[in-house]
Formats: C-alpha cells, sequence, structure tokens
C-alpha cells in the first residue's frame, strides 16, 4: 500500500501504472503480470476511443450478454475470440513451426475424443450422402522422410455443413470421423465426402455483432486434423477447399496458404473404378510435415 | 472481400491489420472503428503475454462466470471495470474539467432518482444511527462567485457502510439521501452522520480475482454528490474522509487528491449547541467549484 501512495492518485495519465502498483502483492506473479498487460492495452484502447459512458455501458452489455448466451453446449465467449482473430492468434503464438513443417489452425468445437480407429482407406461417411471423395498422402518429418505410426485423427462436416454431433438421430454416431495410423511408408488415405461451408452459431450476441460490421458468419470447406507420433510435435489444423465461395473471408481466420488443398473432380470411368468408386469423385492429396519435438 | 484478399491471410505479425480489413464493410463507423482499436489492442496484449492455450482458456471461462453472475441487481462487468481501473478512466475522459472546478469521480451503483427535496440544514439521517455530522459549504463558479438554485443530489452509505437500498426493511427508505436547492449565497448545508468505508460485492469472479491479486475489496469512506446548476457542467463525484483505512487504497480507484474533505471532531460544548447538537460532532466544510457549459 506504501507502493500504492508513492504512485499517487489515479489520473488519466498514470492509469495503467497505478492499477498495476495496487496488484504488486499478488502471490501468482504470472496472473498479476497478465493482468497488468491486459489493463496497460485496455487502458490505451480507451483513451484511443474515449468512449462516452453510454458507449461504455453498451460493451458491458455486450460482454454481459456474451456470457449470459454461454451453457453446456455453447461458447460465446470463444465465439468473440474467434471472430476477433484472437484464437488464431493464440494458436499462432502456441505453434511456431520450423520452416518447412505443416502449419496448425484452430482446433474448433467439435472434436470428439473417441472416434473409431479404422483400416487405411476406410470410407467415413456412414450414410452415403453426398459428393464421393478420396483423401490420401504421407505424413513426413521435415527432411521428407516418412513418419511410421503417425496417429491421424480425421473429422468434418458433411455434404449440408453439419457435423454429426449437430445432427444427433439424423447423421449417424461418428460420420465422418476416423483414426488411422500409418505404416512404414508414411502414407495414409480414406474416403468421405466433399465439406460443405457453414455458418458459425450465429443467433447470440456475437452474430448480431458480426451483422452489424457487415460480416458473414461462414467458415469455408475443410477437414479437420490431428496428427501425432512419438518424438514430432502434435500438429492441429484443417486443410481447405481453394474454391470455397468464403475461402477469402473466414469468419474465424483460420485459412493460411500452405493449408490449401486441391478438391480435384476425377470423372474418367477408369480412374474411378480403380478408386473403387461408382460415379465421379473428388480427389484430394495432401501431405502433412511433422516437426520434431 | 478483395481488400481482405489484398491484406493476405492472418499471420501473427499482421492478425490486428487482417481482422480490422475483415470490418471495412461494417454500417456504423464508430462501431468500426471502436472494434478496430480494440482487436488492435487486445492483441498488442496477447503478443506481450504469450498466453498457453489452457492460459486463454481460463480467461474465457472468467468472462463467462463474470457474465453470469450478472442480474437484475447485479452488474460484475461493471465491477471488473471498476477494479481495473476502466471505469474511472472512461470517467476521467467525459470529465475533464477547466482549472479550479471541481473534480469528478465515478456514479456508483447506489444513486436513487427520487430522493426527497428537503430544507437546507435538514438531517438526511433517519434513524440516529452513527456520529452527528454537518456538512456545510458553498457551490460556486470558477471565479469564485456563488451559484444561485444550483441542487445538490447527496446520498451516503451509513455508520456501518450500507446504503439504504441494500437493507430494505431494516433502514427507513431514503435514508442519508437528499435533495438540496441553494439561495441567491450559494451556501448549501445538511446533517447526516460520518460514512464508514465498505466493501464492492466481492462474493463472485471479481472478488476472487481480487483475492488473488492480493488486494482488499473496500472503498474508503465517501459522501455522494450530484450537483447541477443551470449553465454549468453538471458534476458528479465524491467527497472522501482523509483518515480512511483505505483511503490510499480505494478497490476502484475512485479517490483523487481535489476530493478530500476534513472531518473535524467538533468537542467544544458552545459549538456542540451552536449547531444543533446535543454531543460532538464532525464539521465537513467543502465547497464545489461548476464549470461553465
Amino acid at each position: 500500500m506504501t507502493q500504492v501512495h508513492e504512485q499517487g492518485y489515479f489520473t488519466e495519465e498514470n492509469s495503467a501504472e497505478v492499477v498495476a502498483a495496487r496488484n504488486a502483492n499478488a502471490s501468482n506473479e504470472r496472473l498479476r503480470d497478465c493482468v497488468n498487460i491486459l489493463v496497460k492495452h485496455i487502458h490505451a484502447a480507451v483513451k484511443e476511443m474515449e468512449p462516452t459512458q453510454d458507449e461504455w455501458f453498451e460493451a458491458i452489455m455486450f460482454l454481459t450478454r456474451t456470457g449470459q448466451t454461454c451453457n453446456d453446449w455453447r461458447q460465446e465467449f470463444i465465439l468473440l475470440s474467434d471472430v476477433t482473430g484472437v484464437s488464431m492468434l493464440v494458436d499462432a503464438i502456441n505453434n511456431r513451426k520450423p520452416s518447412g513443417a505443416s502449419e496448425s489452425t484452430v482446433l474448433g468445437p467439435f472434436h470428439v475424443e473417441d472416434a473409431p480407429e479404422l483400416p487405411m482407406g476406410a470410407d467415413i461417411c456412414l450414410d452415403s450422402k453426398g459428393e464421393p471423395m478420396l483423401v490420401r498422402g504421407r505424413i513426413l518429418d521435415t527432411k521428407g522422410s516418412p513418419i511410421d505410426s503417425a496417429k491421424i485423427d480425421v473429422w468434418q462436416a458433411n455434404d449440408e455443413g453439419f457435423y454429426d454431433v449437430q445432427q444427433k438421430g439424423i447423421q449417424p454416431d461418428f460420420n465422418l470421423r476416423g483414426v488411422f495410423r500409418t505404416g512404414p511408408d508414411g502414407t495414409y488415405s480414406f474416403r468421405a465426402v466433399k465439406p460443405k461451408f457453414y455458418p458459425i452459431p450465429d443467433d447470440g450476441p456475437v452474430g448480431q455483432l458480426l451483422t452489424r460490421l457487415g460480416r458473414h458468419p461462414y467458415r469455408p470447406a475443410h477437414l479437420h486434423y490431428i496428427i501425432e507420433a512419438e518424438g514430432f510435435d502434435r500438429l492441429v489444423t484443417h486443410i481447405f477447399d481453394p474454391d470455397d465461395p468464403y475461402i477469402h473471408s473466414d469468419a474465424v481466420f483460420g485459412v493460411k496458404e500452405s493449408l490449401m488443398a486441391k478438391f480435384d473432380l476425377i470423372e474418367d470411368p477408369e480412374a474411378i473404378r480403380a478408386a473403387g468408386f461408382d460415379r465421379p469423385f473428388y480427389l484430394v492429396e495432401h501431405d502433412f510435415v511433422l516437426a520434431s519435438s
């Protein structure tokens, strides 16, 4: 408290320093440092915005509604973090990769822990809906060598843009989910259907904010991956369809140049037969490169 | 969307610029500017903190609990704004006063609109509890001339640190509240009891944060004022007891040097009799200076 007194009373000029001095006795130094950093930057933002009392109250009420929209299955503050690019920034900071390694992107809310482990080449689409797709490629290290026993956990939305967990009773359980394990050649392959773009939940305060900002709530079509192998960093990422109408305006900023895949429509009857399909299919060939841990 | 494409995809370096570019089509320019300023500073804070995914999730859950603690009579986000100095900063920005004018401080949550208008000298303490106090002074303009017909709305906590609205059924309605109007000489006076320090509501997430930061939840003893007169800026302020144990550590940073009053204990029998009391009382003499509007 002596320290606070020495700082003097709160003024517009010394505001953040006075608050930081008050936190000097925090037992948890990391918490104290983070609070002080946030206070410093929020005060700087307030000084730049110069909000009226009414505007600040509007912000308070927006945050209040955002908290009150959260429940066991809806996390509106994560959505707010997503649409303001903060989630992707936290992801980027925690996943700086060496040159040549595949880049990460956000996990998203639809991963499930207990998806079935399937043989290579299996079809993860359990309801035969949508346009067929064959996905294949290799799991490599940064020197280009194949990684044996890499675990590939993949999940995606269906042809209408819904995950199985959003349509319980409509889609089969574990539809469009699977876990695969590479052999010594590092290759992987599975069958699925071409995913579609979909909106993030937009019937709450964050959706209203997006509307007022002239933004749509859509994420471009993508496949989710978690790839793990002993001796390598865990990779949480997507691959995207570069022809998706929302590829340049992902509502949550998850797209990176290096995460573009190619979705080639294969119409040649021989190629269709060779791939085990009975009609044209999309071929997606994409390699992932893991960084050594 | 063209603009977004030109900005390129999201990276750690260009994160705030990419988000701002996405908000370019907002219909409300002020909202857009405020969101972009907040995004810029929050991203800067995240880059400085480098939170782990777990730490960021902890922050998300803190904000969620803060929103969920709010209801019709409890506003936990305002408390968060208060204990981080943001409320006082917004107050300071909106109440820059010319030299010589009395300074403002936060309104607080306990003002009521319909307090009774009373004659000068009236006792606003309706339950005779506490140490008697006489408050008097003048309402002046910045040239030192008295202001006629100034309206003085005053309210305070009782000798145990509670406002009437916090103790309905225990304190009389409108206890320690009153509205007074000056005459041509600009003087005011009323009787009350010496107020006591009190805690802000500390049984929620903000109280837990204060504890983890090694801080107490107390506000030093004070009297609230709203002073209005035609041709002058409305003044929302407090006066404080400089001998209060929490005067250097107000939980909401509301104290300013210029808002110190003197609480003189008057024990001289003649002075006691002249003031109309039957025992020692506190004399608080304080002038307020209004800025021309």
